[in-house]
């Protein structure tokens, strides 16, 4: 490198990051019930964005409250805090120009207005994993209704907290009656007409 | 897409994301003083890294002190967590297959070492801008040097609070006998020859 090689004051902006990966990025919030399949479809929609060599981030319970957000419990509080910073790293990793899917319950209107405000209306995609609660009961993967009917859980979202519907989704999938990967190329379709990818 | 497509069950794995990108994730963890020099060095250091095609990413307080560390002051405790949220953001992100560069003055061995134990060893690059104390309050570009010694500012590092100089940094940096380009060249050289990029 020449010694009298300037350096520009100005830092990389996002969208030159997201320019030189050739993607526009977003934020692709899945919410919807323990059991309702986030997860499910947030890898298969992660593997087929990768397919089509996008650059992803797949945020979610299993990389975040053993790390970020070790120091929270399961109080409101607690719950809203882990919304935020949901959104706050979601932020973040659009700024570095990929493509982000997040897979947490988020019950609220009120947490997931904020994680919208947050993350910006322009990048951010709501999609509502509408599989009913009893669906999700009679699925229960990890046991946990089980114990939250027995009490063993407290809060649980769909026993005994709040789960608020979102009114107005961008897309909603249901789970029970389509593929995944019927609902995987509907999520793809939508992206691509908004975002041109 | 076809309906009777196969999705694995396997999550996009880091290694899978950096691959696609071609680059070994890392990151670059720049500690100094107040006005040592971190930021212009992060800067330039981003801009060298995007010449050569990197994708990159740069932690510092103006992406997290008004975002994700918003909640946090200036406490002890307050700094210890606002270290450990950077370096949690900075293993998403290197799961994400990035290349991160981090500018904060990170002033105790305890915490540089807490971030190297989560981030992990092998992606770890302890940078430190060794300007001194002296030339750092010469510069003093924000002002805040006269503000400590007028007691205007409490817990400032330098004045009123320690700074524990790395003892054996990956590399040192000084910003008085050596140009910007000359500095930058060096970590793209010690980059290149621990991660062949």
């Amino acid at each position: 490198m020449s010694k009298d090689l300037v350096f520009h004051a100005t830092a990389i902006s996002a969208s030159a990051r997201a320019q030189v990966k050739g993607q526009k990025p977003a934020v692709i919030w899945l919410t919807g019930l323990s059991g309702a399949g986030k997860s499910t479809i947030a890898n298969a929609l992660e593997q087929a964005l990768v397919a089509k060599a996008r650059h992803t981030f797949l945020l979610d319970g299993d990389n975040l409250r053993m790390g970020l957000c070790k120091d929270l419990g399961f109080t409101d509080a607690d719950r809203v805090e882990n919304i935020r910073r949901v959104a706050e790293v979601s932020k973040l990793l659009i700024d570095a120009g990929l493509i982000v899917i997040t897979a947490f319950i988020s019950p609220f209107h009120r947490d997931r207005a904020m994680a919208r405000e947050v993350i910006g209306n322009d990048a951010f995609v709501e999609v509502f994993i509408d599989t009913s609660l009893e669906e999700c009961e009679r699925r229960d993967p990890k046991g946990l209704y089980g114990k939250a009917r027995a009490g063993q859980i407290k809060n649980f979202t769909g026993i005994d907290s709040a789960y608020e519907a979102p009114t107005d989704p961008h897309i909603r999938i249901n789970t029970v009656t389509e593929e995944l990967s019927e609902s995987i190329a509907r999520v793809l379709e939508y992206l691509d007409k908004r975002f041109g990818q």
